[in-house]
Formats: structure tokens, sequence, C-alpha cells
């Protein structure tokens, strides 16, 4: 079995910042938790994706387990959400770009290590997406929210898009940082575009017009 | 380490067909979801189950990931059932029946494959049972439910008279398709008698007397 | 890979017949669940933390299907919650008891664990936390509540004291049993003094001030 690419491993790590610092303004807005809880509910989001996706590759002990760093951002980036609530709180967008971020870059990190280990073309995109999706799901499920994942219809599709990019470039020859950017980015791009659009658009009855914000 | 038996395959893609069904008619009932989440939670559903048997039993990746059929079954049962919406919502016992029959074919075909890998006689009935409520448990707590194996007697139990009558069979030396088709033909019924008499019986506080009907 | 001390498998027997009464009562008080619902949570919130463990160190299949004890200890641990209902319920400490009972005895046994199996220090810390708080916070989300490991600050906190006893005391030389038990009872009393502290602390909107109670 290979190693992930340094790319991936940049990206996987950068995503794992974007997602601690959503889970952990999440845990602020929506369960008004305290420290202990606004860290530990971002190290699971920005960890439970990866984890996920190497139970279901066999990369067992997964990444977290076996390379400090995973941990170290996660809970700094926990740490920093949590000392900078006040400032973050007020610009309501920034739970929802983090969240964009973070499903951007795992999804072709999370391509590229299942790539790595030797998965097959559509495991490989449904992997990155697993890794996507992942970890967002735990956290809504963990503060009683149906997932985004299952209520938004641009939450899934933008990450197998840019999954998708990253695998096909692979197997056509051209894989490597160029294209996991551009799939990153498109990931980003229909990812927050889908949320300006449903800004205004009719939620499941008890959610108020902006619920696409909470991503 | 030997592979199950073209029985247990058989049986496995018939629940995984039945439980993406399911799922996927839940979540146009339960939670009024878009394309995106219904073909999401039926494959939640369809694929979770199994994917938990084989993490118990080391068997990694799951059967999920290195065997396409899994992943195109249970994608194509979840739109089946989004195209069908109008058709099979109006036909309430069809949730039910589907998912009567994914929680009867995951038994026997869980027990199966847990045989298949060495497990104990003990350890094959429970994997069985997980097998076969692992999916639905998966699907109740994405839309906020508190689980059918918690909340209704006759769920675990049919799931575990059908994965032990496999495991039975099989240490008696008359294992096979027989046993498995009776196992799968006892849970089933002793399912639906269960939902048959409790129609009417009193549910927890907010749901009402059909709650049966939900799986 | 060697296999966990004598007195690391003790505990985990013990902390899983804890978790399981704990389980078991809070089926039926926070869900009135029927004999089944009672057993299946009391199983799961005994053995949901020791599999997380073990599906994160990749000591798959997880010590709970190599070794029946667990699956005993966890359903007679059930069946005895069940068929002391009425007395323990009207002892309402005895939810909490058992709960801090069950998070010292997981801290403790694994991290024991996680040292058998070669983990880092500070991995080997994190797993015994996440060991002593995954069964409670599987169990609270089956029952739809946001788990106490993010609503309480007094929950991870020890669980991390016990686990970090453990582990230090190992590597520095002095490891055994007598270390466990300090491990454990320093977890305890900081969990129980952390309940006693908030019996009237002000809850989240909608949950009385005994919330801590629940555990």
């Amino acid at each position: 079995m290979s190693t992930p690419s340094t790319t991936a491993l940049v990206l996987d790590l950068a995503g794992t910042f974007a997602f601690a610092l959503n889970g952990a303004l999440t845990a602020v807005r929506a369960a008004r938790l305290d420290i202990v809880g606004v860290v530990t509910l971002g190290m699971i989001t920005a960890l439970g994706g990866g984890i996920l996706r190497d139970v279901l590759l066999g990369a067992l002990p997964p990444a977290t387990f076996s390379d400090w760093r995973y941990l170290v951002v996660a809970a700094v980036g926990g740490l920093i959400a949590f000392a900078l609530t006040r400032q973050l709180e007020r610009l309501s967008p920034a739970i929802t770009v983090f969240d964009a971020l973070g499903l951007s870059l795992f999804a072709v990190a999370g391509a590229d290590r299942a790539l790595a280990f030797g998965a097959g073309t559509g495991q490989a995109i449904l992997l990155g997406t697993i890794t996507a999706v992942g970890g967002g799901t735990l956290r809504d499920v963990l503060v009683r929210r149906v997932p985004t994942v299952l209520r938004s219809e641009l939450y899934a599709v933008p990450a197998l898009v840019g999954a998708g990019v990253v695998v096909i470039a692979d197997r056509v020859g051209i894989g490597g940082p160029t294209w996991a950017l551009v799939g990153a980015g498109i990931c980003f791009l229909v990812r927050m575009l889908g949320v300006g659009f449903r800004l205004n658009a009719p939620g499941p009855p008890g959610s108020g017009p902006g619920r696409g914000d909470e991503g």
C-alpha cells in the first residue's frame, strides 16, 4: 500500500482545519455548548470524514491516529474558533464558508487517498464524497439536525464532482496538484452557488429561509 | 478466509434492493427530501447493515466497496423508489413490507457471511441480527426518529430467529439455500405479524396508532 | 500485538456491566422502551465504546466479538436493570453513578488496551477517552439527546485525566493495577463532583436543573 501524495496531505490538513472551525462554531451557535463541547464537536467534524474513509478502505488505524498532525490541527482549529467566537459569530457566512472549504478539500484529498490505496474508479469517487460529507453528517446528528447531505441538493453533488475530477484526471494519466486544486475549486464554487441561490428557498417546516447558512 | 455462498450473495443483493426502496420511501415520507437526499438515504439504509457487519468481522474493505453490485443495486433501488413515489406512497404498506423483506434477507445473508468468515455460533447469530437492523437504525437516526430496533419488540427478535435458523442448520451440517429461505421466511412472517397486531397498539406520545407502518 | 493485562480485562468487564445497567435504565426512563429495547440499548451503551476503540486501533474483530464474556456481561447487565427497574428507578442517582463508574473503568481499561497495541502516548490517552465516552454518546444519539460529552464540561475531562494517569504511569515504568485504580478513582471523583456542583446550574433551554443526573 502506498502513501498519499504530499498534495493530498496538505489538502487533507487544510480541510481538517476548516471543518474544525466550522464544527466548533456550529457548537457555539446551534447548541450553545461550553469549551469542551465546542472543541469536541470541532474535532469530530474535522476527523469524522477521514476516519469513515479509512475504515471503509481498511486502512486501519486511521491516518488520524497514526499521524499526529491531524489531531493537533483539529484541536487547534477548535480552540481558535472558540477564542474568536465573538468575532466570527457576527460574520454569519463564516460557518458556511468553512463548511464549503472543508467539503471541497476533503473531496479531493479523500479521492486521492482512496486511489493511493488502490481503490477502483467508482469507489475512489464515492470515498472522496464520503470523506467530504462524513464529518458534517456526524456533526449534524450530534446536535440533532437532519444532516445537510440529506437536506441540500448541492452538498453531495459538488463533492462527487470534485472527487470525480481528481479520479478521472488520475485515470487519464494527468493527475497531480493542479487537478486536485481544479476539483476543489469547482466543488467550492458549486456549493457556494447552491447556498446563494437557496437562501430564500422554502425550507422544511420549522426552519427559517436562511437554513442554507448552517451548511 | 472463504467467500460467502452464492445463495448468500443473492439474498444479500435482494435485501439491499428492498432496503434501498424502503429507505428512499422513508426519505420521501418522513423528511420530504429531494432526489439527492432520497437516493442517499436509500443507499445508507441499504448498505449500512452490511458495512457494520464487515467492520465487526474485520472483513475490510467491506463487500460494498470490493463488489460493485451492492452499490449499483442500492443506487438503482433508490432511484426507482424516487421515480415511483406517487404510486408507492399511496400503498401505505409498501414501506413496511420492504423493511420486513430487507430485515429477513439480511438476517440470513449476514449470518451466512459471518459463518463464512469463521465466526462462532453466537457471534454469527448476533452479526446476522446486526446486519438486519443496522441500516434501518442508521436511517432512523438520520431522520431523527428513535430507531425501530429500540421501539418495537418484534424487530430484533425475528432477525435473531432468522439468523439462528441459518446458523443452527449450518452447525448440524444441513446448511444451504433451503434453510436460508426457511429462516428468512420465519423472520418475515413474525415481523409482519408483529406489525399487524400492533397497528392499533398505543405508541409513544406523539406517534399515531399506525407507527408500526414506518418500519 | 500483545494482549491487554488481566487488570485491564477485569476493569473492562466491570465497566461493561456498569454501562449496561446505565443504558438499560436510560432506556426505561428516557424512552419508555420495552424489554428488547431496554436490553438492546444497554448492550449498545456497554459495548459501543470498546468497539469504537478497537476499530480505531485496527484491532478487528473487536474484543466484543472475539471474547464472549463481553457479550454475556452486557446482556446480563441489561436484563438485571430491566428486572430491577422499580427498585433502581426510585434511586435517582443510580443512573448517574453507573455512568460515572463505566466512564472511569473504560477510561483506564481503554488506555491500557491501546498501550498493549502499541499506541503512542497521546493516542493511548485519546483512545482511553473515546472508549469511556463512546458508548454513552451512541446511547444519547439513539434516544435523541445531545450527547453528554458535548453538554457537560466534566465528562470528557475526567476521562482524559483517568486515561492520562494510566498512560503516564506506564511511560515512566510504574504501570500496573495500582495506577489503573488510581486513574479510575480520580476520574470517578471528578465526574461525581462535577455532577454534584452542576445540579442547580442552568441547563440549556428546555432541560431542567437536574440535567446532570441523566449523565
